[in-house]
């Protein structure tokens, strides 16, 4: 593999090509193949990008049609058939049946920008600054997202310069068992000299995917809705990476029987990993002025296109939920047995997740790495998330077929058990 | 036309769809087409993204010939085929001939990540937090880059949150005939209780373009090299807007003969409209350590196929360039002519620009909107620009063919006198 | 009494005025006469800072000597004999004694001055720009300080500013019984994504004043103290309201026998009311340049000179340690009775502090505002604290008869009683 | 002379005793006088603080009969008779006859503490975070107030921490002869793009007096006013330096005919080196609510005797202004000579100033630095100003007595010959 140009020519910021060191190729549903054409299950899946699998054949099918004539490609914020289409598609597929009734902001293609304009529209709406965010929490790396992101890589990394107008709360779970981490956040709220600035609103991803696969119970997330509600606060479901089916559902708060005010989707939107993301906001949130935020890439109908598409295919019925719900559960039970296995190997692991997103904390990242990376030599895509990188993923297409997730789960227990023993 | 679902559903913050309230459909080249088969001449060309046209037949070639086969789309930031080939493009075509040596960042899609992540690595590499940017100037709205941003637009719909760390200081011209407005800048750097910390970097246009058209002489871009070098500042070109041939030559910092330290692409970067953004740097200004800063669509490999196409296509010898000024030559001498009508009629008309990036200012944004609400009705589409909106701004495709650059300056020649006898 | 120009001219902002609106004139250890010549026991003592009582007789004998001569007043930052001789006597009878190496700064005769120098001298020796603080703080109010202050009240009245580099961990107890607080702070220090940027700086108050006389435990305090040197962070202790022997030692945090890096003190350090502040910093933490920071009144020799008084007044052996621990016990045993006598009321009222700075918890500010409003008619001055007022708090001088001791205390209890009877 | 403890105990902060390394005992009028007996003419005046000379005889019998019952000494904000009386003196001697109409807060007693409050003041009346600066502005060190002044050998010392709300402009003159600086701040305010965030406020010294006695003209002043007025921004006078009678009139903006928004004074407020600080402002921008903004020390009693005593003394009629403009015309006189002298030795020397605000800039800091320690070998303490201390300043006491002055002139003189020969 010609590697050297690559090498040579692209930052010390590269990442991934660290871990997979190979030149890809071709991709297929769950299959990735590298230059010399050695081939890999992928439970990377573009680190939840490719809910659908890659090269999606309904999807990529609409995208060729669109092709084939044309059709408008780049609309900046134009009106076009291609985005009229995708709107209709997510009111009469997405929006209708689950009773949420929100408008749409195109703020820019990538989860950050929908974080940038999530949080600012929160805070316009509301006249006030803070942002509310939790330990583990993700949301992206422009200066206004990385106010709400923990990972000490990046905040460490603006040469100096502070993130303004975040602050940190516990996540579910992180005060240890028996403590809901909502005490603390609603005893501040109710103090006067706490030091908690009222936020606008509050982000949070119901599983916290770069944070390590952390997963919100869901009376937390109910409790959290409630603070909110009683305290004039926005909640914002960052679901960019646990939403478009992720967990089971096509939102990932659907399984609290929360209505957020303002949602962030990226990543799987578009279907077939093209950059596009959304933000939607409760329509009496919709403050904003014409063209108080704007971006080049805000109206790319190729996107629209894939995304109606995506949305027509798998989400008309519950089939999807369901099939996605079974093969959530048969990661989770090989995943409690891998944990088993380096439980008898004397290493404190465990098993957590909600529908395809799931991960094995193995305790340390460097566990995990011996792990994944054994797991690629024998042929297998798969990615460590977590403070310390400690808990090995699934990210798996939720589209994967049963044998393909055996084979990878197969891989990642045999890879696991070589690794550590 | 039906328009009802994109009213209901669409943000208010959408704004070109109230300039031009239509549904697009089709494109080709420099030509538009409604869903009511009106056609209209292209002069916007999404803001400086479709430098080469709507659909352009080599560009989408390359891209229907990449999806014929289950070549991988998203990669993250993976080494794929499509990246090495592009990175191959770009040094063979783009680097190598103009001698120049970069290392190359994909920061995700969009040009306010290149801002961001081009800023973010100056100030590393220099320990400081200022960035000096220029009066009129647009770096995008994420909140890192909106620090560079002039427009108040912008700056007052961030929930009352202040941008850090930029400093801005008058543009070319800005302080009047006569006045070099780097005095200014030079005598606060010399200035120990000037105000002005000292900067890691400084970042400039060398055509504003959602500033106004304004150009920066060449001599003043050769001066302000020299400074950034005398003080050990770095000389960050957004060529975002203004780059991939928009001026004339690829880099419009071309003209100048001058050497920036890092440059920002993004816009007509892929070369068919399909968001992706790059930052190139002096190879020992790498001072990312690996993943701190990153972004689901850093890797989106149908852009960089497109990319690499538009880049064979287009820029192997001179003649794009040639052809380039010389149409741009074309403009100038019309816009004056339009300019001089206008100040028949009383309007204090000038014409300005570089290369296809060309404007009238006519004073006011009122009179400039006559303008161009009056050019759509007759089949062009126009944007203004400037603080006001008081430039009416041509950014047609560089590819437009003599007919329809003769036939859209028609229309605006004739809008102008239509919009103000 | 002659009030109107009072209310005329001075701004809103104004606060004790309101609480007691009398004209002062007189005032005599812990005795302050109004204009009508109405006596009070004053249980407030300018909050903390006239710990050796009104116009004290030895430390005001010491000021009317350097005044009968031509000694001079103000002395910018001169080497001056007054400065000289409090050096002296903060070596000989505080530091040495206590086995304290430390150097000083005088940044300015405020409690803020000191904060604002404290912390920018611990971001500048560690290069990091967080600041840890505790709910509940107070350490000032301009804009650096503020950081560190809980309360809403100055944090809401920035005009929209929103402070920066100050993180809020929750003070001692501040979970509830059982819960360490500190144990969150020591799991995010090591959490990578965790959101807490690691601190150059720890700033506590080891009893919080105006937070409500919350009381840090010593094991608390040592175990802080152990896990900023684990961390290389450095300990700030705020003894600006609970040094100068309110505590019953002369650093509040010799009870915990901890060893901050830095110590700031004000209030109570002239010992007459004049202000006055120090910085106390290990020695190799003395990384100021010349003139880095500065200020016009930081050598004002009156306090100087009355400083050095108190030092030797009451600072040669620990006899006025003793005294002030034994009053504290009284204040403690009636504060429980009037606790007591409380809750047989119904009211959840409870007893804490440390040495002479007590109070009692009422539960509601509106609650502490009878008691306190009932004793002024009867003739004690004495303020509420914590976030809703809620704490009556006792902060008399150190130097109170144990007659006036006695007969503000039967105030209280009958004020307590007349008013929620 | 014992400095021993001086230099081991203080940090390395020190600035002044550096200059001057005596230790100064007595002080009267214009003369200091050191340990050893050696007497200096002081044209520093504690920059600024001492417009009445060290130990006046009026202001400090004042201090003395208060002292000499137990008048209360320290009272938080109460309603005192020191304060009141203090308002009484400040109305009808100085505000009345002016035709002034202010409130006043006193935020505590130190100049960087009344900038900050008048900011905040401005930023919440408005409703706007920006305050507008000038280049070599000095307005205190304070994170709020540093955001204002523009000295990088403060804004390097924060840690990296950047100011947030200010934006600076060319002071009067700074643009070079023949530029009106306020041209750009008009041309800012009015461009919706230039990067200037609307101001709540602008900060100004009528003459810069760290910034180097940088004088601004009085039709300057006028129109800075006009455009405030004009754009609904407030005009904040900090007359802490240039204030009481320095520049010959008690408010520095006297001479130009203007009425400030808000007012800081400090330094000389109190008559006789004590801290003390005021914020005036017009009655209808007092938009604080009680407590919203504090400090310790905001009710020093003794201070607001002394200033009552000042403004008593010597403002009552127009005879010490006079007097004071008559010496600045003899200090003026004099720096012409001298700098016409130096110019002779080949050193670009000119004079400037108003008042008894007066300089000789000799075109560098070494220039200025040899004559002023030869000047304070000579005998006479003075001190530099501007951004490389190029400006050798007069701030000698307003009461100076005419052979003083003319004795610390003719040292000036001699000491500025023997230092360049």
């Amino acid at each position: 593999m010609q590697t050297q140009i690559l090498e040579r020519m692209e930052s010390e910021v590269r990442t991934y090509s660290r871990s997979f060191p190979v030149v890809f190729t071709r991709a297929q549903n769950a299959r990735l193949t590298d230059e010399e054409g050695r081939e890999y299950i992928d439970f990377l899946a573009g680190a939840g990008t490719l809910n659908y699998g890659h090269n999606n054949p309904q999807i990529k099918q609409a995208l060729l049609d669109y092709l084939a004539e044309d059709n408008i490609i780049h609309g900046l914020d134009f009106w076009t058939a291609a985005k009229r289409d995708y709107l209709e598609a997510l009111e009469e597929v997405v929006l209708k049946p689950r009773g949420l009734d929100y408008k749409v902001q195109f703020p820019g293609p990538t989860g950050t920008n929908a974080v940038e304009a999530a949080i600012r529209l929160a805070r316009n709406a509301k006249g006030r600054h803070n942002i509310v965010t939790f330990t583990n929490g993700f949301h992206g790396v422009t200066m206004g997202a990385l106010a709400t992101t923990g990972n000490r890589k990046f905040r460490e990394a603006t040469g100096g310069v502070p993130t303004v107008g975040g602050s940190f709360l516990p996540f579910d779970g992180y005060l240890g068992e028996g403590a809901d981490t909502l005490d603390y956040f609603e005893k501040l709220l109710g103090d006067k000299s706490g030091g908690l600035d009222i936020p606008a609103g509050v982000i949070v991803e119901t599983v916290q995917g770069e944070g390590g696969i952390n997963v919100a119970g869901l009376e937390w997330l109910k409790r959290l809705e409630r603070i909110c509600r009683d305290h004039d606060i926005l909640l914002i479901a960052d679901d960019i990476q646990a939403g478009c089916g992720r967990t089971g559902k096509f939102f990932s708060f659907e399984h609290a029987g929360i209505t957020p005010d303002i949602v962030t989707n990226s990543k799987s939107l578009s279907g077939l990993g093209l950059p596009f993301s959304q933000v939607l906001m409760r329509p009496e949130l919709d403050v904003w002025k014409p063209g108080q935020y704007n971006g080049t890439f805000r109206g790319f109908a190729l996107a629209f296109t894939t995304a109606a598409a995506a949305l027509r295919t798998y989400w008309q019925d519950d089939a999807f939920e369901q099939e996605v719900t079974r093969k959530g559960e048969v990661v989770a039970k090989r995943f409690q047995k891998i944990a088993g296995m380096l439980r008898e190997l004397g290493i404190e692991a465990s098993e957590r997740g909600r529908g395809l997103m799931r991960g094995i904390d193995v305790g340390s990242g460097d566990i995990a790495d011996k792990i994944t990376h054994r797991a690629f030599e024998n042929g297998l895509v798969i990615e460590t998330s977590g403070q310390d990188g400690e808990v090995v993923k699934c990210l798996c297409p939720l589209t994967i077929t049963d044998e393909e997730l055996e084979r990878g789960l197969d891989i990642l227990e045999t890879s696991a058990r070589e690794a550590l023993s």
